[in-house]
C-alpha cells in the first residue's frame, strides 16, 4: 500500500476496535457504511460507543469502493450439490416443520436466514464458495406458506434442483426487494433473524421485527440426528486410517530412511493430504493443517507457508492439527509426537494436559450442564502447577458443514453458556500448553455428547458424556505414568483397545503402518 | 386468617411469581403499591411484565396498612456499638477514601447506600435489628465533602457517636427529603445506588442518576483486610473447641450415658448454643441451628422447632449445620456424623461428597476465576454415579456481618460469575447429598481464599487456592477409602493433623475432650 494509509490492528491482540477509533474523529462526524458489510449487533455496539461524542453512523447502500472496483472477480460459480437423506437423515420437509413451529413459539410470522451453514443444512445443499466450509453464498426466507432460496439457479446441479420441490428460487441479490415487500405485506407479519445478519437486512426487514440472538436453524442444527452421527463415526474411522498412514511413514522416513531434517511443515502436511484424499467420501480440508515442529508449535494455532517452514527434526517435538470435511461429516484432530528422546518437562507439560483431556472425555455431567463451566475440568491439573492454556478447551463441530460451529463449545467464550450440552451435540476437547520459543503439545479428539447409564439417576435427571470418535493413538513416550491416576491409565488403555480394535482391520498384518498401529496401542 | 383471603406461593418452589400473578389481572388495572417495600430492580421487572396487558404499578407512598395498623411495635431501640480498629482493621477515615475513589471513578458526585451490611461495614458500626444478622436500620449518603447516616441518634453508644466525628446523623425517616434535595442541588449531580435499594429511594433520586448492578461498598467490602482475616482465624479456633465439646458431650451422652433415643434435636442445638456462649467474643448465632436427625437432614436447610423436633438415634446418620457470630468475624459450619454402623450406601454418598468438598478446598486456581465455573469440581464424583445436590457449593461469608454475603460464591447462582475470586475473599466449601425420607450428609467449611506458590507461573498469572479455617474432624468412620485417592487422603490426614495442633492445646490431656479430639483427627 502507499503512503495514504494508516494501518490500525484490531481483533486479538489488536491495539484499537472500531467503534474505540471511531469515538476519536471530530465530535459530529457523520461516517458512511455499507451496511451490507456490517453485522446489526456490531452497527449496534458501534453506534452505542460514538453518539456520546456526537459522532453517527449513516448507512450507504450504494458501496463506492465497489464502483470504483473495475477488475473484480465475479462471484463464485461453483456448483451447488444435493447432500442425499443417507448422508443429511432429514429432509428439507422435516425440517421445515421443526423450523415452522420454532417460528410460531416464538411468536414470528417468517424467518429470514443468513446464515450460511444454517441455509446449507436446513436445504440439504453443500457448495464450495469458501475454503475449507462447504457453504454457498444464498439467503432464505421462511414463512408459513412459502420457503425460499436466493442463489444463482445455474449454481445449483440438476439433483439439486429436483430435491428444492416447492422452493422458491430468486437470485441473490433480490433478498432485500423480497424482505421489503414482505414485511409491508401485513400488519400481522413479524420476521425473526439473528444478530448476527447484517445491518441492512434488519434496516430491510425494519427493527419492529424481531431480532433474536440464534436463530431457529441455529437452534435446530446443534443436536445431530442419528444419521449424522453415525456418518461422523464413520468418517473418523477413515480418518483414523490416514492418521496411521501419516504417522508410521513420518516415523519410517525419520528414523529409518535417514530423512531426520530434510521433511519440512509443509511437505508433512501435504503427505497428510495425500493420504487423505484416498479416503471414500472425502472432499476437502476442514481448516489449513497446523503441521509445526518446536518452537513453531508454541505459536498456538499458527500454520506454517512453504518455503519459510521448519523441517521436522527428531529431537523436538512435532504437532500436526488437521481435519477433513467428507460427505459423512467432518473431522479435527490434534496429536502431539516425539520420534526422539523427549525430555522430562516436555513429558510432564504432555501428562498434564493429557489428564485434563481424560477428566474431560471421561466426566459424567447431567445434561444441560453448559461447556462454560465445565472448562475448570480440563485445566486443573495444569493449574496445580501454576501451568494453563489461553485458549478454549473445545469447539463444537458441524455435520459436513463448518468445523468451529457455534455456540456451544467448553471454554470461556460468555456464549458457551447460553446452550447447554445435550445427547447428540458435537464438540472437541483439546486442551494445550505452549512455552514460548520452544515447544507445545496439544491432544485433540472430537467427541459426541451421549446418553450415560449411571448407577443412580438422582431427582430423575439424564447424565451424559463424551464419546471420543477421533481414532489415534496418543504417544505413550511422551507420557510420565507417575502423574497419571489409575483409572487415567485404564482410560488411556481402553482408548487405545478401540483404536486398535477399529482401525487394525484396514491394515495387513505384518505391514510397517500394522506393526507401528500394533506398538501404539498396547497397553502402559 | 379468614376466608377472605386466597394464599399464592412464590419463590423457591413456588406456584407463581408476583409478577406473573399481576399480569392475569384485568387488562388496565392500575396496582398500588408501597415503593418502599420493593426493589428498583423488582419493580422494573414486575412493570416490564404486566405492561403488555396494560397493568401499571402506581407508587403510594403513604402506606394504607400502616394507616390501620394500631398496634404495631415500634423500631427496635437496641444499641448500635462501634468496632475498635483492632477488630475492623480500617477506619471509617480509610474507607472513605476508597469508596470517594470508586465514586468518581465511575462518574458520580455522591452514593446513597441502603444495605445494612455496607453501611454497618463503612462506619465500622455493628447493632442488633435483625436476627443472626449484626445490622441497624438506617441509610447513609456520601457526597466528596460530606457523609450522613440516618439513624436515630440515642440508639449509639457514646463511643459510637465519638467516633462519627464528621458524620452527620439525621432520623432515619429524613433520608427521602436528603435526596430530594441533593438530586436537586446541582446540574452535575449524579448519584449512584445500587439496584437492590428500594423504587422509593430511585423515585427520590431520580432515573437520571446511575443506578448500578453493585455499590462500591459491596464491591470494596468483599476483600477482607488483614485484621479481618486474623480474626476469621482467630474466631475459628474458638468455634473449633465448642465443636469438640459438643461433638464429644454428645458421644459420651449417647454411648455411656445411656441417652440413645433421649436427646432431640433442639436440645442438642440448645447444648451447642451452651458452650460457644463461653467463648470470648461471642455476640449470638450467625443463622438459625439445624440439628437433624435421619430423614430431617434430608430436608436441606429445614431446622426443627422445639416439641416436633426428633430424637437423635445412633442407628441414623445426625447433621448439624451451626455458625455463630464473634466480634472479630463470622462462623458457619457443617458436619455429619453417625454414632452407630453406617450402611455402605451412606458411607458411598458421603465419601463422594467429601470428595467434591476436598477438590475444592485442594484446588489451584487462577486468581479472578469465579466460583460460578468452579462449582462443577465439587459435583464431579457425584455425577459419576449419577449424584448431585440443589443447591450451590458455597457462598460468601461477612466478617462479623451477614453469613451470607453476596455476589460471590460458589455455584450456579448467575451473579457468581459477576466477580472473580481474589485473595482475601472468604467464601463456604458445602457439597451435600440428600436422599429424600432416609437421610443427608453435607459437610461444610469456611475457606479463606489465599496466594498459592506454585512451581511455575505461566503468563504471569497469580495462583490461589482455599485456606480451610474451620477447624473440627470429618468423622473417618463414615469414610470409605477405597473411594478415596491417594492425594485425598493426604488432604484428609494432613487436615487432621492441622485441626490436632491448633485445638488439642485448649483441652486437658486425659479429659474426654482430649481423647475424643485424639481419636477423631487420627490419621487413616
Amino acid at each position: 500500500m502507499d503512503s495514504n494509509w494508516e494501518i490500525l490492528t484490531t481483533g486479538v491482540g489488536g491495539k484499537t476496535t472500531l467503534a474505540d477509533h471511531l469515538s476519536t474523529l471530530k465530535p459530529g462526524s457523520r461516517i458512511g457504511v455499507d451496511p451490507a458489510l456490517l453485522s446489526y449487533s456490531e452497527s449496534k455496539n458501534i453506534s452505542n460507543k460514538i453518539k456520546k461524542n456526537n459522532i453517527e453512523l449513516v448507512p450507504i447502500t450504494t458501496n463506492l469502493i465497489d464502483l470504483l472496483w473495475s477488475d473484480r472477480p465475479g462471484m463464485s460459480d461453483d456448483k451447488i450439490s444435493f447432500l442425499k437423506l443417507e448422508l443429511s437423515g432429514i429432509s428439507l420437509k422435516e425440517k421445515l416443520v421443526q423450523v415452522r413451529e420454532m417460528i410460531k413459539k416464538r411468536g414470528g410470522t417468517g424467518l429470514v436466514i443468513t446464515g450460511l451453514d444454517q441455509i446449507a443444512w436446513l436445504f440439504n445443499l453443500r457448495g464450495s464458495d469458501i475454503d475449507c466450509n462447504p457453504l454457498f453464498y444464498s439467503y432464505s426466507i421462511v414463512t408459513n406458506d412459502k420457503v425460499s432460496l436466493f442463489v444463482e439457479k445455474e449454481k445449483l446441479t440438476e439433483e439439486a434442483v429436483q430435491n428444492l420441490e416447492g422452493v422458491e428460487i430468486f437470485p441473490y441479490a433480490d433478498i432485500f426487494d423480497h424482505l421489503k415487500f414482505l414485511s409491508k405485506s401485513s400488519e400481522e407479519t413479524k420476521i425473526i433473524t439473528d444478530s448476527v445478519c447484517s445491518w441492512a437486512i434488519v434496516d430491510a426487514i425494519g427493527t419492529e421485527n424481531i431480532v433474536e440472538e440464534y436463530s431457529p436453524a441455529t437452534v435446530l442444527k446443534l443436536t445431530k440426528n442419528k444419521v449424522e452421527l453415525d456418518g461422523m463415526r464413520n468418517c473418523h474411522i477413515r480418518d483414523g486410517v490416514v492418521s496411521v498412514k501419516f504417522f508410521s511413514w513420518l516415523e519410517k522416513e525419520l528414523l529409518q530412511n535417514n530423512m531426520n531434517l530434510k521433511i519440512g511443515e509443509c511437505e508433512a502436511a501435504e503427505k497428510h493430504l495425500e493420504f487423505v484424499k484416498e479416503q471414500q467420501h472425502f472432499v476437502g480440508k476442514s481448516f489449513a493443517t497446523i503441521s509445526v515442529v518446536g518452537a513453531n508449535a508454541a505459536a498456538g494455532h499458527y500454520s506454517p507457508s512453504k518455503g519459510s517452514d521448519a523441517l521436522i527434526d527428531i529431537n523436538q517435538i512435532y504437532l500436526i492439527d488437521v481435519g477433513s470435511q467428507y460427505l459423512d461429516g467432518t473431522t479435527d484432530m490434534t496429536r502431539t509426537w516425539h520420534f526422539g528422546t523427549p525430555t522430562g518437562w516436555e513429558k510432564e507439560c504432555f501428562t498434564r494436559v493429557l489428564k485434563g483431556f481424560i477428566k474431560i472425555d471421561d466426566l459424567v455431567f447431567p445434561s444441560g450442564t453448559t461447556g462454560y463451566v465445565l472448562d475448570p475440568i480440563a485445566r486443573m491439573s495444569l493449574w496445580e502447577a501454576g501451568m494453563d492454556f489461553f485458549h478454549n478447551t473445545g469447539h463444537g463441530v458441524g455435520s459436513f458443514l463448518n468445523v468451529h460451529e457455534g455456540p456451544i463449545g467448553i471454554g470461556i467464550k460468555p456464549y458457551f453458556n447460553d446452550f447447554g450440552l445435550k445427547a447428540g451435540m458435537v464438540v472437541t476437547n483439546e486442551p494445550g500448553y505452549y512455552e514460548s520459543g520452544n515447544f507445545g503439545v496439544r491432544t485433540e479428539n472430537v467427541c459426541i455428547v451421549v446418553d450415560k447409564e449411571t448407577p443412580h439417576n438422582y431427582g430423575g435427571t439424564k447424565y451424559l458424556t463424551l464419546e471420543s470418535v477421533t481414532l489415534c493413538p496418543i504417544q505413550a513416550k511422551l507420557i510420565m505414568p507417575s502423574v497419571l491416576e489409575p483409572k487415567e491409565i485404564s482410560w488411556l488403555n481402553n482408548y487405545h483397545k478401540v483404536v486398535w480394535e477399529k482401525l487394525s482391520p484396514h491394515f495387513e498384518e505384518g505391514s510397517y503402518e500394522y506393526e507401528w498401529l500394533s506398538r501404539n496401542t498396547a497397553p502402559i
